[in-house]
């Protein structure tokens, strides 16, 4: 064996060392094509990009493509027009998605407008008298949107990080998706309703949207509602989905993640597809004119060298997995809030990540296995959730301490409310009109822990009965 | 939403609240069957065993099965004989497993013979001053396996831990496995050769076995060789694995966790069977008077109500997880180190699980991807790895101190080594030989960190051009 020299010790990486830079699909299916070849190494020559776990004399490498092997072809060749992105939400999570997207309709102005108008709710800021800042509302409190113009930086929701300048905050949201062919939802789910009501009848009838909010909305009437349906619906267009194993703030530093983008092209736009055969909307196809939106150009609009994306079909699988993981993550808390170590942790989570199938292929006939075996979205998030997230702490919290989760709630979110236990009662409440409970051990054991019916510590006489 | 009332409040769980207690198998198959169901009812009476998380008033639920009917069935008839079982190796893992097994053999005395021999490498042993068993050898050192037939403990490897009395610790090997129709190997891996040589002449033809050995030999000459396989052949029996997320520690604690055992029972045992397409040896049947070492037996052999077993028939992926996963946890502890947080450790970890997956397909037509994917062995015991075993830890300091992981390793392990640097470099020899090293981003990436090549900020970029 080798011996083990120091892990300073490191050599340059030499972008000539790197095999053929053009990506697999091209490399198989038309090799030489000067076409696709040139399209690919301009890629190479692109402004490189700030980040310091990326080497910027690193070349771009082949994406990460579902096969669509005509899409993607004709995602190559040219259009007189290019899709225009904006951004429903400005939030956290949302300045941190409209950064990564600003960051590559820049670097893909073949194919995006580059400008991107993000939506943001007005309100006023004032600075802190120690804030370097402070200049700015000396007289007085400004608008938020202009500030976040002004100094390129989401001042009150995504502090201290520099966005790209072509991100244009924007109050007027009739404005923000005018002529927008490509719509980013990214807000907090309580406000969907309200906003798609807001732009009926305002945006491009063939646009299309990705939704990159957490959790499907569960009740005993109306099922399971995914929120990219509901927008879909609301607003006659195809809606596809974002999740994955994504701390904003850690994505905004640019350190490294994963992310699963879920987008099923409508038959309307690509006769492979199978997305609409649960469509209650008649759809418009993408004019011709328009570059495809296909899997290459999502993930030409979302990839980053910080932030890797793998394109699915799966939208209700990407969808289930961020909110199921809440309640998967209460059990992974409950256990090791009992102090019985990792052993048991990872059974509460592997057991989980069974049921999150089970789920999905109970009630969405969709959904594939792999979605939340093998995906960010999935089991990455999954691992992240139950790594320090606040359904796992206030579980683990109320077991250590033996008080009610709803205390310790009220005690560390001063006023938020968890989502694990929400989705546990409504899950719970779908599983019962069903008459499924009993299929569910794990789920059914969080909802009954959560109500006092059992105990943490029967979770494995439980879970004895799964034969996941 | 019901309200969330204290977790302390909790109900007694009756018996009669649970549904049909007949497996599954049997419902579906041979309803009303009265062989079955009384062979069933009568595992409700039996003595329950003393276990902090699990109510002794709670019955024996199904065990969890692969499908194998006719087996299955087969091992509910009575036999005029019964299998002994005995265990060779003693360390902190095999008393576990002693442990575990010994309850199963008095609880299944229809199927096994109570008595489990241990085979113990003689030492002598002295307590401590302060021991509460210092009179044991107040007169000089004893001989550990004395100590361990006395005290009922392994006062050396496993202290603490009361030992089912029907463990009997012996000093002859050859003794050990006298009439053993079932040898559970569990035993540290430089040891198996001498062992197996040992053994050989000693043990029944028709015998069976099952390796608790983590982990398998690579090299650029031999490729991957399974310690199940290394047994089995040199023994000329069939031989299984067992591999999960199991700190042995905790499993002899009785606190909840999960494995998994691959046994896929040769033709001559089963005409259902694949696993000997690639025996080497020709095998012996177990004789028709023994109940058959199949699934069902399996998973009453090692099914605890702390220690739950999920049986497959994949033993080539059961025991590569086991081995690749230390170099995972190696590449999720170096991201951790650079302080890059949950999001790039969960990517990792899930470009860890695909690339497991990928070797084992690439070097073995038997493995299934469901192994890495979905069971105790796969993904729960990586996820326990990255959690704080020592690989993580390590490379984490490595990184966080800028200091060399051999240097770490010297530091923390005390004598000990990493078997995730060794695994790295066996298997990168072994890639390098195949010519496949690029088709292996992630561990190909922790090789070149190790050796000074690559530094941890390059993994997002090599990874890039990962498929995974």
């Amino acid at each position: 064996m080798s011996p083990r020299p120091s892990l300073l010790s490191s050599a340059i990486v030499c972008p000539r060392s790197i095999p053929s830079l053009r990506p697999a699909f091209l490399l198989s299916r038309v090799p030489g094509s000067s076409q696709s070849f040139t399209g690919h190494t301009s890629a190479v020559h692109r402004k490189p990009q700030r980040h310091p776990a990326y080497p910027s004399s690193f070349p771009r490498p082949s994406p990460r493509l579902s096969p669509q092997p005509t899409r993607t072809m004709a995602s190559q060749t040219s259009h007189s027009k290019k899709h225009k992105v904006c951004i429903v939400g400005s939030g956290n999570w949302g300045t941190t998605i409209a950064k990564v997207v600003a960051e590559n309709t820049k670097e893909n102005s073949d194919i995006f407008e580059e400008e991107v108008q993000m939506w943001v709710f007005e309100e006023n800021f004032s600075f802190a008298d120690n804030s370097k800042h402070a200049a700015e509302t000396k007289n007085g409190p400004q608008k938020l949107t202009q500030l976040i113009n002004k100094l390129h930086e989401n001042v009150k929701y995504l502090p201290d990080i520099p966005l790209p300048h072509n991100i244009v905050a924007n109050p007027d949201i009739a404005d923000t998706v005018k002529d927008a062919t490509i719509l980013v939802f990214n807000l907090p789910h309580q406000f969907i309703a309200k906003v798609c009501t807001q732009l009926e009848g305002k945006i491009l009838p063939f646009a299309r949207g990705v939704s990159c909010i957490k959790g499907v909305e569960v009740s005993p009437d109306k099922g399971c509602e995914l929120f990219s349906e509901v927008i879909g619906e609301k607003l006659g267009i195809y809606c596809g989905a974002l999740s994955g194993a994504n701390i904003a703030t850690e994505v905004a530093l640019e350190k490294y993640s994963e992310t699963t983008v879920a987008y099923d092209p409508p038959t309307v736009d690509s006769p492979t597809s199978t997305s609409d055969q649960k469509s209650k909307t008649a759809l418009q196809p993408v004019p011709k004119e328009y570059p495809p939106v296909d899997h290459a150009n999502m993930h030409k609009l979302f990839h980053r060298p910080y932030f890797h994306v793998r394109l699915v079909s799966d939208v209700a699988g990407v969808s289930l997995g961020g909110a199921l993981k809440n309640i998967i993550a209460l059990g992974a808390g409950f256990v090791d809030g009992l102090g019985w170590g990792d052993n048991a942790k990872a059974a509460v989570m592997r057991v989980g990540i069974m049921e999150e199938v089970k789920f999905g292929k109970a009630f969405f006939s969709t959904v594939r296995t792999k979605t939340f075996t093998e995906e960010s979205c999935g089991v990455a998030d999954l691992i992240t959730s139950c790594a320090g997230g606040r359904n796992f702490r206030c579980a683990k919290m109320s077991v250590a301490e033996g008080k009610p989760i709803s205390e310790i709630e009220e005690r560390e979110l001063n006023g938020q409310k968890l989502q694990g236990t929400s989705t546990a009662y409504e899950v719970n409440a779908f599983l019962k009109k069903q008459g499924k409970e009993k299929d569910f051990p794990l789920f059914t054991a969080i909802y009954n822990i959560l109500e006092g019916n059992k105990r943490p510590q029967d979770i494995p006489a439980l879970l004895y009965k799964s034969n996941l």
